[in-house]
């Protein structure tokens, strides 16, 4: 018998990598709900509640916020691909692998990219922001504010007004702290901002919400040149989202977006505000169970991401084979270091449905077992 | 109470529209069994699964067979921007809406187009392409298989020698004809392949199975510059795909995965030879109640999609009114016609698993009440 021929079966994970979370029985059994067509009344309902429940939890009254219909790094690529133009300026922080990937992208559109770093670890200082505006007239500043391969809350206020008073958009990718800690796209004066569905929002990878303000609406609506993506085109994907007459883009993704509504439902019944506080104190508890099993914190305190944990190992600790022995005798999934940190860090998710005690006492049982 | 408050609660509805057609309840099963991490070995085991069961379908044994996470129009952007760079010529045949938006995203790589145009609702003839071949050089030339817009059924064995003749890559739009059609890879020469997972393969929409040839393997292998696309680009892709080391590129989505791997083995258990032929039989079933009715086939015989019948209304039948009639009373979908079909024609998709005699029954019932 072939692998393919046998009936799905896997093990039950307990989910506390970098996501996927796990998601709530509800966010499943929404997605098995028969299909409907993607131009059917009903779902262009399920579209609209889906924009009202991701405006209330972006914290923006954008007109422009949906959800493209690809995983966060298309998120990532909407953002930078409708707003730059060959020729623009975009000055990209970087402090670990997706501001890297931001940087890429933008030479991928012919932009000129203007780079500061920090050290993976660290947040990028405002300081680093203002002298760089010194030499350059960047039409975009984009910054992670939670960068998952470094565990680094990145504060955002003080970037957004340098990068306002530089005539910029400002650019925030909120793929893991969107849904798990405060995150005010409107007050913050944030331009553009992507996130993805698997991170705190505990729906399945695959979607990425994403929301423009007036001004990254002008610059769209101001462009010389066509984007030069067609699937990721915010001219023509917004009027299948908002426009009179919802036109036929692409087939919008129906069952994922079942789910992302029970998804954005669940969060919005839980409540913001108690939300984060509950990814605060489960992170509270990893580190009491992690401290005194010899794990140490990259992150210094007070820049330290509740829903993404990166811990460096305990002298002599194995990373493979430990994280393989969470694997197979427990089904614990955490994640391990990119780049640099491969083999001295692990990366511990307590992302949505994923951030409960419950699953601090399964890893640190686990792990005071097998240390 | 909002209408997000509530709880989903969409009609059961009768697929049989341009897709997304009925999905198998397996396939809904699968889709809500509990999320795996996207690097997880019991994933990557689903995902070679898939390569199996993608290869065995496309009838092919081309290395470089995969699944781009997102719709298959995002599948139609993955070959054109992998195999095209600035300068480079591509010959599009276009004979509706899917040829037209290959001619849109060539200009947006930079590429030079050339294009052939067939009224729609007609093959394009292999003399256009041998007429086209003699007056420019194309690295690619690119048609639709089945036109999901007019119901068009191209052959496509003629142009694909005539393309390797000129020393060109065959790249074929599969998106609404694979698993519902006889469809050779291999045997028919095609470089470059991509499909949706909402049509005759009847999984929820929102992944488009892809193949590369060897030659255009080598084409990717030979690229001067960076593929402008970050999210689709092949020479990462590959590497999560097919790589040794697995390695990240984005975060697969995995439930969409799952639903995908079931409706794969349930295209296997069935049989191609079977799906194929009973795709014809409830199109011909279709034809007999129809045609009675005072519809008439957009395309003359010989040339018609099984899975995509574009039909005629008789006089004086309202297309908006009596869709929704249908929608509203019956809970079936049809959908209307595109650009100057609209208002004149629909398009009625037996597709996959609403490819069954009482599909056609409960169509033409219901249109007998109506009419």
């Amino acid at each position: 018998m072939e692998s393919y021929q046998k009936e799905l079966n896997p093990n039950t994970r307990v989910l506390m990598g970098p996501g996927p979370s796990d998601a709530h029985p509800r966010v499943l059994k929404a997605m098995s709900t028969p299909l409907i067509g993607h131009l059917d009344p009903q779902f262009l309902e399920v579209m609209d509640d889906i924009k009202v429940m991701t405006q209330k939890t972006f914290q923006t009254k954008n007109h422009l916020t949906f959800v493209v219909s690809a995983p966060g790094s298309a998120g990532m690529e909407t953002c930078l691909v409708n707003l730059l133009e060959p020729g623009d300026e975009a000055l990209i922080c970087v402090n670990g692998v997706f501001g890297n990937r931001m940087s890429d992208i933008v030479e991928r559109c012919g932009a000129k990219l203007v780079r500061i770093d920090a050290p993976w670890g660290e947040a990028i200082h405002p300081d680093q922001v203002k002298e760089a505006l010194k030499t350059c007239k960047p039409k975009i500043v984009a910054i992670v504010h939670a960068e998952t391969s470094t565990g680094v809350l990145q504060p955002l206020e003080e970037i957004s007004k340098l990068t306002h008073n530089a005539g910029a958009l400002f650019v925030v990718d909120a793929v893991t702290s969107y849904c798990g800690t405060e995150l005010k796209v409107d007050d913050w004066g944030i331009d553009a901002i992507y996130t993805g569905s698997q991170k705190c929002l505990s729906a399945p990878p695959g979607l990425s919400p994403v929301s423009f303000s007036e001004r990254a609406v002008a610059a769209l609506d101001n462009r010389k040149t066509k984007v030069q993506s067609w699937f990721l085109d915010l001219t023509m994907v917004k009027n299948y989202w908002a426009g009179a007459k919802r036109a036929y883009h692409h087939t919008g993704p129906v069952s994922a977006m079942f789910a992302l509504r029970e998804a954005l439902r669940l969060v919005l019944e839980e409540g913001l505000e108690n939300r984060f506080a509950r990814h605060s104190a489960t992170h509270e508890l990893l580190k009491e169970g992690l401290e005194p099993l010899g794990f140490e914190f990259l992150v210094k305190e007070g820049y330290r991401l509740p829903m993404l944990n990166a811990v460096k190992l305990p002298e002599g600790l194995d990373d493979v084979a430990t994280r393989s022995r969470l694997l197979n005798e427990y089904n614990i999934e955490v994640g391990g270091g990119l780049g640099d940190f491969a083999g001295k860090i692990w990366r511990i998710g307590l992302m949505g449905n994923s951030s409960t005690a419950n699953h601090v006492n399964q890893l640190t049982g686990a792990l005071k077992a097998i240390i």
